[in-house]
């Protein structure tokens, strides 16, 4: 069951292997995700990775983990506040913030942050709706 | 250079292949995506893209096409309103709905829509910042 204040987190870093996949399958094969020459004269210094994969967290979290199988994705709002980069570890934290139990609804704050220093470097809302589980 | 109202649109269409390697890249194997037997038993009845798939479209359009190389993603709103599948023609279509050029940001409408019906399966809104086409 799912409860308002509830806090789940996930742990994970990607490899830049795992970027350039992502870049293959999606097709965003912007060079600032890919080519350590061209993201060394951008503002970023080196090669970032991908929003949406970072984003594809939430929806594995929440697909799989928390609140898991039978989970229905309805809405997520993503910023990106900081850019993020391979092999550094961070961490998913899902603060749920209110339960609609007439809809079946639940309605998340999505935060990734960088593990060692804590800093906020993805924030949304996610509103999920799970047959099972939000009762 | 971006001015309001402008519009790009962008065809595209995943495989189950694609579905299955986006699976293993992001970790997000929720087999409603994956099992076609597991599918059949949900409202969906057949594997669902992942929504952060059909989003990734946004992002590739964003930093390679439309307005390309250099923009960088602020932010990203997604309302998961139909279940979309693999092998079935999408369209997403841009609309530049403000343009801030004091901060060199736009903010754009990004939609999918079912090719041959028109209908829209998601929808949301970016904010974009791009340092070269901006202005």
């Amino acid at each position: 069951m799912i409860e308002v204040g509830q806090i789940y987190t996930h742990d994970f870093n990607f490899s830049q292997d795992e970027v350039n996949r992502f870049a293959e399958v999606t097709g965003d094969k912007n060079p600032v995700h890919l080519n350590a020459d061209y993201a060394a004269k951008t503002m970023f210094k080196k090669p970032i990775m991908h929003g949406m994969l970072s984003a594809s967290l939430f929806s594995k979290v929440f697909g799989t983990l928390f609140p898991g199988e039978g989970t229905i994705y309805l809405k997520q709002s993503l910023s990106f506040l900081k850019p993020m980069y391979v092999d550094v570890n961070y961490e998913a934290v899902f603060t749920v913030k209110e339960v609609l139990k007439d809809k079946n609804r639940a309605i998340v704050e999505t935060l990734i942050k960088d593990k060692t220093s804590g800093i906020v470097c993805t924030s949304g809302e996610a509103t999920v709706m799970n047959v099972d589980k939000i009762k």
